[in-house]
């Protein structure tokens, strides 16, 4: 008899640390041994999807770009329609920009006006959720358009970063806590 | 007995046409309709793998960002590993980079060193093939670290555009030509 440890335990094994990335002192979470394991990327992206099932979201959206990896596939398996919010300047109708701050200076973010109709009920997913900031600019983009945020979906939470606390009442779901 | 357009034709009619976009004499195919669409997304990605079964290839590589959108799901319907490529400074590890021109100036991709062994079979795969700059950057990142362009996989094709000359003698599909 084979005994598979659970999913988490397995996450925790494939992700990579890397230090100093991009900075000194941060210890950056590299994804990338996931993809590389297709059995094991469908095994998260299907779990990733499980808590989400029967509660009437009619909404995925996805952070560019990392979030789209998990974003897309999380929607196909949803059966929901899949909305990319991205970098300033790169999506060409109508947008959207809610700016938020980084460590020096501030950065934003851009969704669609059209993404979604007033009353939709949206998943944001994304990799990692750290300090928050983009998952809360996120938040804020479906707001604009009139939508509700219903839950946020990540691999992964670094819990000492804090994110959690800028999220608000919106459920929560990682698979892995760093 | 309903007729179901071929799935070209419902493509063509889904990708919004943005003129003047990111400049002035270019229209932009946007793609934010189709990924609004779950069950033409899924028979867009199932379409867009059909091509490449059952022809030994051990990859699938995806160029940021939009690419991540078919390839991330091509490589989980395929059964294989999926490989970003990304713009610099994005992936943690060892990486290759190379540079490809723009109208002005020049731009890079990056992909990890270890993200294939040497011999793997590679697919490419990008939303559009315009002018095939970067689709060929990726190829030559490919061979860098002893992998095979076996072909490339694009949702659509700018035929006017001349980017099949780049892309040497791989096969390439594209569901639609514009």
């Amino acid at each position: 008899m084979t005994l598979h440890p659970p999913l988490s335990a397995r996450l925790d094994a494939i992700v990579r640390r890397v230090p100093d990335f991009p900075r000194p002192g941060i210890v950056f979470r590299d994804i990338t041994p996931l993809l590389g394991d297709p059995t094991l990327y469908r095994e998260t992206v299907t779990a990733m999807a499980a808590p989400w099932r029967g509660r009437g979201l009619t909404h995925v959206v996805g952070i560019e770009s990392r979030g789209f990896l998990f974003g897309a596939p999380l929607a196909l398996a949803l059966d929901l329609p899949f909305v990319p919010v991205r970098k300033p300047g790169k999506l060409p109708h109508r947008t959207e920009r809610e700016e938020y701050a980084l460590e020096y200076g501030t950065d934003a973010l851009e969704m669609h006006t059209d993404a979604m109709p007033a009353g939709a009920r949206v998943l944001v997913v994304d990799d990692v959720l750290a300090t928050g900031g983009t998952a809360r600019a996120t938040a804020r983009l479906v707001a604009r358009v009139g939508g509700a945020v219903e839950g946020f979906a990540f691999l992964m939470a670094i819990e000492a970063l804090g994110g959690r606390a800028l999220l608000g009442a919106a459920r929560i779901e990682a698979l892995l806590a760093a």
